[in-house]
């Protein structure tokens, strides 16, 4: 299965009142760990190329335990199912071994003009179904 | 049914290097407006009070059209159902009539220092149910 | 003197786990407020226009009195001298009469796909030296 | 001197409309290396600690050169000048070796409740003095 872990620090940009990461910061923390995996696949800059876009489609995130300031974190991005103009992933965020929030993530292939849902290029849809491997 | 829908304006600070509104910020937009339907109801700093927090616990959204620089978009706070330690809420992002987004959000509350959960204060309790009314 | 004032709200989004507002989110009121000084000149998204990009060149800052969760603000625009690629403005934040944080902004014009320095456009110019009133 | 350099990654949510990171996000990355200049020295939370925060009092900034979505940025931060209740830092954005942005910050120490200026501890104070080595 395709999936990395990036590993970041919590600062205090991330933080709220609340003395804990504010609640849309976590997803900041995923898109990167999405861009790391995307990196690790030889795509350096994904959300944008050849005239196409990676946009997040739908997101569904469940917050168990609140992160914060200065923790180390750990942020899983795992492909659990690519087709042709989208696919999905699995992303948990951890500390010290603990699930602190997890989340299922539909990415959308655009066309950066239109806005409109496009193919994913095949070369990178073969890459993302692992079968180059 | 307890709703409100307040207006805002889309800065670069939202956008990202798509043209488009980061999809994180998104819940930015819907945590203002949760926040005026709060507001609306008596309580002018909802997220910290009397000991206690209110925490997005789980959210679930879909994001159908970009939001654009500029944009004047009208956000939807509607309380669902309410509960001992938790609240659901329907949100959704308009401009021009058209849905941008949409989400289902679940707030629960917590005592601040311990960071579990709480039974939310009577009072607020009844004035989320509509029961004052 | 072409100047505006704009009212905001601080929300958790702005704020940090020392309880105040997160020092760079000054930037974005005071980015606010210059956009809204800017439309009511008539320029609707004058970040971006006509292959031409407005951008903070220089930004000096003092933070004077910490802005809190909840806080109505209000933010100054005020021009204070155009020249051919840039334009200088004052801008301070307050609340309830006392000045949170004032700045001194340097604005450039920019050709957008170069990003190397360009002409303001003449009507603009004209706008913002006020010749037109 | 006491400095130290941190090197990070630009990633889609520092950026924004105008294809650029967006002028406020240049300050977190500065925080974000003063807070590695501060673990090294031994402070793990220097932004919250005894009573007492650390708070930027006064910022300069001059963009140079914008960076860009997937830059790989080396960010620095020096220890200039160590007051009281205060201390200088010069800061700079380096991407091979060309700098993008400079800052002088001026930091102040703060008493946590009332918000009022308050006396570095003599301990820290020793070490960003640089008088333990």
């Amino acid at each position: 299965m395709t999936e990395l872990y990036s590993s970041m620090r919590v600062y205090v940009e991330d933080t709220d009142a609340g003395g804990i990461v504010y609640h849309a910061n976590y997803l900041k923390y995923m898109e990167r760990a999405r861009t790391e995996l995307m990196r690790s696949l030889g795509y350096s800059k994904p959300a944008l190329f050849d005239g196409l876009q990676l946009v997040v489609h739908q997101l569904s995130i469940k917050y168990i335990h609140p992160a914060l300031l200065d923790d180390e974190i750990r942020v899983l991005a795992r492909l659990d199912k690519v087709k042709r103009v989208s696919f999905l992933m699995t992303q948990m965020i951890f500390r010290e071994g603990i699930c602190l929030a997890e989340a299922d993530v539909k990415i959308a292939c655009l066309d950066a003009r239109t806005k409109k849902p496009a193919a994913i290029p095949l070369p990178m849809y073969a890459k993302l179904k692992g079968l180059n491997d």
